[in-house]
């Protein structure tokens, strides 16, 4: 049992290696780009040694996609606690910049790798119901139906995708552009509060709700 | 004389199909994953044809980088001479938007394609001056020193970054993530509009400034 029990922490310590050596490859150099060989000559495997943990390259990807997703999922689930929808919208932001500052290959694998296969819809949707655009999507309902946005705004999906937007803008534009030195790059956490904290405003109602204060008062529930 | 001319002609039409194939295959698979071969052969010349041309692979994406640079700059200088600073924030952001979305391969090759070196200083100079983070700068700079922006924004740089992470983050995640129907995705226009004019709304002094209105007033110049 003991013994048993190694095997299988070996498997999955070496099962981990591959993918962290594959994932990096990946967004380096693009999908096709990368041999299942090169991925064990990076971390000093035997290329059989992958194909005893995975089918071929496209069963790795699928389970590293999956898996992201997972992360990203778990990550942004860590808000839906929060109560009132405006303060979980920016709370939902600020996670979404630190998920991928955090895990940049992770982000980049998942929303910025053409050929990942970033979301077939089993993908999306097979993480306990918690996919983070339907996340996103029913905190920004609560704000349109309890009248937080300004009247006109009534369209839940278009706001959430231009939400959503931003924040991806903020991650990737940092990811592809930030090694630029010309460009005097503030931090993420700058630009994510210049970006995602304007526009909530833009969309309020009442745009002092996101005046800093000492404590806001607790919303009706 | 008429000779060479032809010659000339046709060599720059043989030119333009070889940079059109390369920058499709590209963006699509990874600037590594192919080769001088597949280029030819897509578009059914010889390899040689192409080193006529060009000296190697990097020298092809050089051109092209330095190419497709100048046409998104091209796109965007069309707004200079709006004289209002705000006008010509928005004005920028939809020529920005609809760049990218008429030339998307020339999008994803600039601002999404790593190892597609994006911005080595000399290409983002060379265009007569007129590069398009240095336009957004000047824009956003005018806005904050003649009052139009609340009087806590005062870092131009960072203005110009979130708004300029907010329209490559419309393009870029319809970009990766469009094909995706399971998000029922808004056009870019209204994506842009909704993002980009939150976003300007809640960074102005006076967010009416953005309301609809018959013909907004001259400003003073």
């Amino acid at each position: 049992m003991a013994t048993s029990d190694r095997i299988e922490r070996d498997r999955l310590a070496k099962r981990k290696r591959i993918l962290e050596a594959a994932r990096e490859l990946f967004v380096a150099r693009g999908v096709e780009a990368v041999t299942l060989r090169e991925i064990a000559q990076r971390i000093e495997y035997s290329t059989t040694a992958i194909y005893v943990q995975f089918k071929d390259k496209q069963d790795l990807l699928d389970h590293m996609v999956r898996e992201d997703f997972a992360a990203f999922t778990a990550a942004l689930a860590a808000v839906t606690s929060v109560v009132d929808p405006l303060e979980r919208l920016t709370r939902l932001g600020d996670a979404y910049v630190e998920f991928a500052m955090t895990m940049p290959r992770h982000y980049q694998l998942l929303f910025m790798t053409p050929h990942a296969a970033p979301a077939p819809e089993d993908v999306v949707h097979d993480v306990a119901g918690v996919d983070g655009y339907h996340l996103l999507l029913r905190t920004v309902t609560e704000c349109v139906t309890t009248g937080r946005f300004r009247p006109e705004l009534r369209d839940p999906d278009g706001l959430a995708q231009a939400i959503w937007a931003t924040v991806h803008g903020v991650v990737s534009l940092l990811v592809i552009m930030g090694p630029e030195a010309v460009f005097r790059w503030r931090s993420p956490a700058t630009l994510a509060e210049l970006a995602l904290g304007s526009m909530l405003r833009g969309m309020l109602a009442d745009p002092t709700e996101l005046d800093p204060r000492p404590r806001r008062k607790p919303r009706k529930r």
